[in-house]
């Protein structure tokens, strides 16, 4: 019997086809071709690229010069410019605004033929303070009110460079999606004076079914009503409702329970395309207003194709039961350490 | 520069990337090969699908057998299924409810090279019909509180079948995206007295930039804030809240319409694949509760991939802006029709 289950932040059902039960291999994910590394975010590339905005280098090196081991450019094609005014203009019935906002890109290694989660835990690290850093940095313009930090791995997932790579954007107003979970944290908080996901955390570590990594201050799991086969979420064991607060303590942990979650997801599916997004409050919010938050990271694999009933609805069907992905994910130890570094396709999987 | 559009009813914003301003030609659309006709769905093979619950069929011939023209059966894998609990359960924080919900496949066409558009504009007023009598079916099972019709087409829109089909679920609750568009339908009546949507028919037609075309009792056109390349709405131009109360004398303008608007995408972009969603009011409220609704069709090709911004923000980034998207499908005429009719490649194109 499939199962509908609601997510408990925001009105959003997902039917849990239990009896498909779809396992790893049930998925064909074809293996992207690389290109190869003839590439604009690529070493000695620098050129190529709109001038950083962040670089972590070497002390003697230059500035858009070799050096770096993690660099933020403004994007060359960007979605957004910093120019532009932020208010509301009309149009009859309708509501524009300039095109304001900042498009980055996080370059996350100087190697073109490494993945996120095929770095050193010191680099992934290195990353998640350059997330951290441009999203304090942004939100100095205060038109801001979102950094949405995120990252699309491989072709299918809208990708279109193979370089290791994140992005920024910051927008002049609050998404839809964490306007939705604001009023899903708000509402529980009214109602019981507590966090909503602090309590997730505790009822899923109690229960274990759907916990994938219990790190010293992060957690990974599938969520309870997951959108996505494989779908894993990673959350701050402590209540903090900004990522920029993120303490220099927690980015070991968060490296280690990120690279292995990756990792895990990838082993399991054959490095299938993934999206990633980073879950956290709104910034330059009027002064004193309370915000009810926990951030998180939601990883999301493209195995299966949202269509009509997802646009139609916005609830979704997935045919492998979280519970199900958590065990595969679990069960998968990474053997080959050495051909993950080197991007070899021998990975064993141990169930 | 580009611009941010807001949706009039939704609080979903829109990046409209005006100087990119891709037209036809940018979207590289594959071609999908057509596998030919040895499919559960063709005319002859009716005793491999789950007995048919409509059909329009010649009057001497048998249920499940060869004579219909439109033909709606059981899903043979459905997401949902008939039997079960509508109340919710707990589990903790959690909430879920059994997987109830009815899943129907309507088949367009006995013939399996046709698509909708190629059909003749009487078989699709019948397609129209089959849709409006299976809402009107269903919703006599009162827990059924959503009936979606919708429709995949090509495989990169999720379409597992190759034969003309569409699709419908019935759900047990009212779908969030349902639950956003009454509440901008009825914010806006409150505050004007009126349907934001007939407001919006009336301002477009005046404007008619983003008109596609005007039918005697229906018009499609691009809306202000697309989310996609060449997306485009189809509406009801008299207030009507309810798909399933169309009209017999709305049904043939509805069929010209919708199969205009379709044909002219098609020839447009070369046979997109395309995801089609229908938008209505929910049925089996509680009794004498007013619902401010206004019925349209969505019609969304598939052009671009939704990737992180998209799933982090509920936000979409379009670099078609909707003015030259309905300009250029204005300019498409098909001169081929019996190309078209055929599936012959060759279709011209006037601009």
């Amino acid at each position: 019997m499939p199962e509908w289950r609601k997510d408990p932040i925001l009105e959003r059902w997902v039917v849990i086809a239990a009896e498909r039960g779809k396992r790893p291999s049930d998925f064909k994910v074809p293996r992207e071709d690389r290109k190869g590394h003839e590439c604009p975010l690529c070493e000695h590339r620098e050129a190529e690229t709109p001038a950083e905005v962040l670089a972590y280098r070497e002390k003697e090196s230059e500035s858009n010069r070799p050096g770096w081991w993690v660099r933020v450019v403004s994007n060359k094609f960007p979605a957004l410019h910093i120019e532009g005014r932020s208010d509301v203009g009309k149009q009859g019935v309708y509501q524009l605004m300039d095109g304001v906002g900042a498009h980055e890109v996080v370059i996350e290694t100087p190697d073109h033929r490494k993945s996120l989660e095929s770095l050193n835990e010191y680099q992934v690290g290195e990353v998640i303070r350059a997330w951290r850093d441009r999203s304090l940095d942004l939100r100095r313009d205060t038109r801001f009110k979102y950094i949405q930090v995120f990252k699309n791995y491989g072709n299918a997932a809208g990708a279109s460079l193979e370089h290791p790579h994140s992005q920024i954007i910051a927008t002049p107003m609050v998404p839809a999606y964490i306007m939705e979970k604001m009023g899903g944290f708000t509402e529980y908080a009214r109602k019981t004076g507590s966090c909503i996901l602090c309590g997730i955390i505790q009822q899923e570590l109690r229960d274990s079914k759907r916990v994938v990594i219990e790190g010293k201050n992060f957690v990974s799991l599938t969520p309870f009503a997951s959108r996505f086969p494989f779908e894993t979420w990673i959350l701050p064991r402590e209540h903090q409702a900004d990522y920029g607060h993120i303490r220099e303590e927690q980015v070991g942990d968060l490296a280690f329970v990120l690279r292995s979650t990756l990792k895990k997801t990838s082993a399991a599916l054959g490095q299938p395309p993934y999206n990633m997004v980073l879950v956290t409050a709104p910034v330059n919010l009027a002064s004193g207003e309370l915000v009810h938050f926990h951030w998180h990271i939601e990883i999301m694999p493209r195995l299966t194709t949202a269509a009509g009933f997802e646009l139609g609805t916005g609830f979704y069907i997935n045919p492998t039961p979280p519970e199900v992905a958590a065990s595969e994910l679990r069960g998968t130890v990474i053997l080959c350490e050495e051909a993950f570094n080197n991007n070899i396709e021998v990975v064993e999987k141990y169930v």
